[in-house]
């Protein structure tokens, strides 16, 4: 079973990565950017018994800081888009 | 507009922060985990006139080291899943 997990900066925490980008973006001459948020994407392969439990125990011991982070959980079947 | 970048490395490349998250997984006790992958997620608020080819400009010029990572761009309307 393949999952991706999403990390993101919980709204309202700093992200110097994000203003970083957004001012080089500006510097390469794209306007219109409003805004630029940076996370992580961890993309894994597990066994197909996993429960959800086990994927959320997962994100708060270890993927995600949960005292600046929020984390996403999806599911990618067979039948992925992409 | 709302736009999601992920970037990930390309298949064969080494990716030892993934590596490193597989390990210490296990060592937390989890077992099944298979293979761990780790990328970027970009989200940026962007003027509703931006392009394709803007976006796929900055993911050339800035957000991606097009040698070793890929790139892929999703559009977030305001029907957001989640």
């Amino acid at each position: 079973m393949k999952v991706r997990i999403m990390v993101r900066l919980k709204p309202g925490v700093l992200d110097p990565q994000g203003r970083a980008v957004h001012h080089a973006l500006e510097g390469l001459g794209f306007d219109g950017v409003e805004d630029v948020r940076i996370g992580r994407m961890i993309e894994m392969d597990v066994a197909d018994g996993t429960s959800d439990d086990d994927l959320d125990r997962m994100c708060r011991q270890l993927l995600a800081n949960m005292v600046i982070e929020d984390y996403a959980i999806e599911k990618i079947g067979a039948e992925e888009p992409a």
